[in-house]
This record gives structure tokens, C-alpha cells and sequence, in this order.
């Protein structure tokens, strides 16, 4: 899978990827009435909202970008419904050809990782049967753990042909109070990153390791040294846009070649309808300010074509 | 919800957690064929038979014991299907009174741990109406993302008088990788665990906070040295029994006054007609074995009554 996600950002010429985080606020007023219209303002007419906005977005950008990133959570506050709209948004953008990266930040001791893996990357048996449940091609793992919680989730990559985003150092303000706790003379994360190095080097793809890492677009020095201590591992990038994170704070997240890196924005393209420079859209036409938002996002991280 | 949990844990004498963490090999097969039986061998069936497994621990361990914990994981490996057995289990166990901690290990940066709460503590508002999603009374929580990535479980758990359960130090064998890395002359865990203290105090029960801490029962050094670092902070105890951890190394988890920690207990209990001791059982009397092993690890801990 991690050969695949980097044949399509070379085709895509995008190293970008969309989170399809759809906070209700974002999705435009005439959607959520339609769907409570239908459902009722109910957690399924929620979920029904998220799920027509998803849709809406995707087939307006699907042809520009090679991935998308659901982040669990935005369905997961809708209780089984919002769990629902998160599956049909995973197995709708397969079909569009996208790779689908789930953001589930997942870990645990080796057991409970092991159902984890099958449930969101492999199958369970059933009987004489075997089910995929939610499916994604790769999902984002946390590794407080250690190996044996991260472990069973690669095991299940290896069989499967799909691929980690484990957590080394993540976008948000206090990510520092653990992560930049200085371990050996070096900085916590310098030493998970070095883990994930070692983990990937068991699951090599052709070019890059099918075991990448999350390193935050906002700390880009530590973006720098990371890619240093990781260059085989694909590094996917939170925090660019609405978080504060800019074009030349990622551009060391690139090895030479180019590629080593998918750039994550969430709000800055789902919901760009609401920024000033595409206020001209307006609601009515929100997906195609989300298309003209990974436009402009392309052109900012790599320059003009 | 603190208060309430110290109350049942005092009433029934008991300061321990049955884990609902049904693996499918657990569940003895004539409840695995019913279920195929009604709903196939699917994800439908297989979440029919766990829940079915589950109702019948419940109904045979519910008057022993203060608080049950869903491993959320063991559910989500069926999908959705699995996470409507999971919400079943959650609201069953409540029925009967008893206090559900959802093992969901969640964190993320700040929006997106608000969104996590609002789904498993709190409530999500759907245009005029407000609704629960899964609405367990405890959840646990991972710590790696700091401050800012804590702070939204403990705003809604102030909202609704619930509680967390951050993790510490875990009880599986490479905890240790990161988790005990020295910084400023101590452990990792003990900074968490400081941090977990410090967390608490904004968030103060009668005697213990709201906010509690895991700590496995596998490090029982580590547990004294954290009792002293977190007073006032509950410890939920995995890894007694199945994992290793032992009675005489528990002791020291809990504080003068007899309270301070819940031990947690799964394959232990729910599978405790495949152990030996309880053989006489039989598959076909399953959650009588189950309430005896409630029973002998009341004993083991507390000593005889």
C-alpha cells in the first residue's frame, strides 16, 4: 500500500492529503436541513449531514489528491450512526480510487492491538467465515506502548499489504510536555522515531517502509531532524493550515527525491467555503472552494507548475 | 461518579472491575451456534453471541462487584455490528446498576479529544436536540499528547460528573521502552504520573479526584512509588491474574484507608470455565464459574471475610 500511496502522489503531483473531519459546523446549512428533513435532528440525520457533505467534498477533489484521512473521531461523537457515516465515507472513497488513511490513533497492550489491527486494517474469523470491518488501508497508531503494542498491528500490515502512521511527534501546542522530554541527551520523540525506523526496516515496500510516522508541520525543526533519523519511513504531516503550519516549515519533511512526506489539511479544504479568500463561493457551492483550497494548497507547497 | 464508584466499591466490598472483553474463543459454543444459528455466521452473529456471553456474566457477577470494563477494542474488531454489542453491553450494565468504564484508550489534539468525549461521556447537540453517543461513566484516556490533549475529557467529565482513567504505566511487557526512560533523574511514568496528580486536582471528588490513573499490577514497585506520587488519585489496575500480576502485589496500590485502587480482571473471570480449577463448571455453566472466580479474587485481594 505504501507503494501504491506513492504512486499516486507521483501521478497526483500532490503530496497532499484531505481529512475528512466534518465538525457539524462546518457542514453547510442546506445539507444538515435536507438531512433532517429526511432523519430527523437526530444522531442519524447527523450523521446523514456529515455523510452527503463527505460526498459532496470527495467527488469534487477525488481527481486531485491521492488520499484522504477520516479522523474517527468526528463520527465516533455520533455514537453507531456516526460510526456508520464513517465506514460509507471510508468505502466511498476506496471506490473513488483514493487510499484511505484512518485516523483512529489507536494502542494498546498486544491483545487488545491484535483486534484493533483486525478490525480496522485485516478480517476476523466468524465461524467458517472471514469479515473486514472498517477497512482502511492504513491507520495512525500511538505508541506509548512500546513494540509489543505496535507489533500486532504490523503483523496485520505484513498480511494484508498495508501501512502504520505511528505517532512520533504530534502538531498540537503541548505535545512537548512528554515528547520533548530529553531521554539519553536527546528528545523523547528522537527515540520513537528511531523505534519507528527500526519497526520499518522489517516492512520495507520498494522505496519507503510500509510503517510511517506523524510528525507535526508546526515543530518544523524537529521535522528536519526526524527525517534525519527516519529516511525510509513516509512521514504524514498534521498540522499545515488552520493549526499554523506553512509551505516552508514543511519543506525539510521531503527527502531529495521528492517524496517522504503526505501533507494533512482538514478544515482549510473541507470547510474553505468559510475562509475570506473563497468567500466568493459561498455555502451554495462549498465543494468547489474545496476544490480551488488543494488547488492553491499544491501550488503552495510545491510552487507554482 | 468517583463518589458513586468509592460507594459501590464500599458497599460490595469489592474493588474490582470485571473486564468485558470477549474474544470469540471465550464464548462457549452453544452460545456461538445460537447466535449463527439466528443471525449467521457474520459480523451480526458474532456480535449476537458476545453480547449474549456478555448478558449472562453480567446477570451472575452484577451483585458482587462495583463497575464492569468493555475493552471497546474487542468490539470494534466486528465493525459496526460489533460497537452495537459494545453500546448494548454499556447501557445493560448500567441498567443493572453497575459502573461502566470504557477501556478506549483515546487522546488526540485538542478538538479532536473534545469530539472523543462528547461521543463516549458527554453529549453531541444536533440542531435543537442534544444526544448521548455511548455514554459510559469512565473512560481511559492516553497521556502522549499532554496537557491540551487531556483538558477536553476533563472539561466534559466536569460538565457530567464522570471520570477518567489516564494511562501511566501499563502492564505489558515493553511499557518499559518508553514509558521508563529516565528524564530529570526519574522515570517517564513518574512525570505522568505527577501530571495526573496535578490534572486531578482541578477536578476533586470528596476523597479521590475524577481523575484517576492506570497503573499495571505487573510493576508492583512502580505502583508504590506511584500511590505516593498520586494521594488522591485512583489507580485501575490491569494485568492480575492472566498477566502475571499477583494479590501481594497489589497491596501497596491501595491507601491506608483501604481505597485507592480497582483491579481489573478479564479472561480471569469471564473465561474462568476454561481454567482448571474451575473444570467442574463446564462450558454449559460458564457464568457460574465466572462468579465464583469473582468470588476467589475478592479473597486472594482482600484476604478470607
Amino acid at each position: 500500500m505504501i507503494n501504491k500511496l506513492i504512486e499516486k502522489i507521483e501521478q497526483s503531483k500532490a503530496p497532499i492529503v484531505v481529512g475528512l473531519d466534518p465538525m457539524l459546523s462546518y457542514v453547510p446549512i442546506q445539507i444538515q436541513e435536507k438531512a433532517y428533513q429526511e432523519k430527523g435532528e437526530t444522531l442519524a440525520g447527523a450523521a446523514e449531514a456529515v455523510w452527503q457533505f463527505n460526498k459532496a467534498i470527495v467527488d469534487a477533489v477525488y481527481d486531485l489528491i491521492p488520499a484522504v484521512k477520516p479522523q474517527i473521531a468526528m463520527y465516533e461523537q455520533f455514537g453507531i450512526e456516526g460510526l456508520i457515516a464513517f465506514k460509507k465515507t471510508v468505502d466511498y472513497c476506496k471506490k473513488k480510487g483514493l487510499i484511505v488513511i484512518g485516523d483512529i490513533k489507536r494502542g494498546d497492550i498486544g491483545s487488545t492491538s491484535a483486534a484493533y489491527a483486525a478490525g480496522h486494517l485485516g478480517k476476523v474469523k466468524v465461524g467458517s467465515n472471514s469479515f473486514y470491518g472498517f477497512d482502511e488501508d492504513f491507520i495512525t497508531v500511538n505508541p506509548y506502548f512500546g513494540s509489543d503494542g505496535v507489533e500486532p498491528f504490523m503483523d496485520v500490515c505484513k498480511e494484508e499489504k498495508k501501512g502504520l502512521f505511528i505517532l512520533v511527534k504530534t502538531s498540537n501546542p503541548s505535545s512537548g510536555e512528554f515528547q520533548d522530554q530529553p531521554v539519553g541527551g536527546r528528545p523523547l520523540y528522537e527515540l520513537v522515531g528511531e523505534k519507528v525506523a527500526q519497526w520499518g526496516e522489517k516492512l520495507m515496500g520498494d522505496k519507503y517502509s510500509y510503517v510511517g510516522a506523524v510528525v507535526g508541520a508546526t515543530y518544523p525543526k524537529v521535522g528536519k531532524t526526524l527525517r534525519e533519523i527516519m529516511p525510509r519511513t513516509y512521514i504524514l504531516v498534521p498540522g499545515y493550515g488552520a493549526q499554523g503550519g506553512k509551505a516552508e516549515d514543511i519543506s525539510h519533511y521531503f527527502n531529495k527525491d521528492g517524496l517522504g512526506a503526505i501533507v494533512n489539511s482538514s478544515r482549510g479544504i473541507i470547510a474553505a467555503y468559510k475562509r475570506t479568500e473563497y468567500d466568493k463561493y459561498g455555502p451554495g457551492a462549498f465543494a468547489d472552494a474545496s476544490r480551488q483550497a488543494v488547488v492553491d494548497m499544491r501550488e503552495d507547497i510545491l510552487g507554482k507548475p
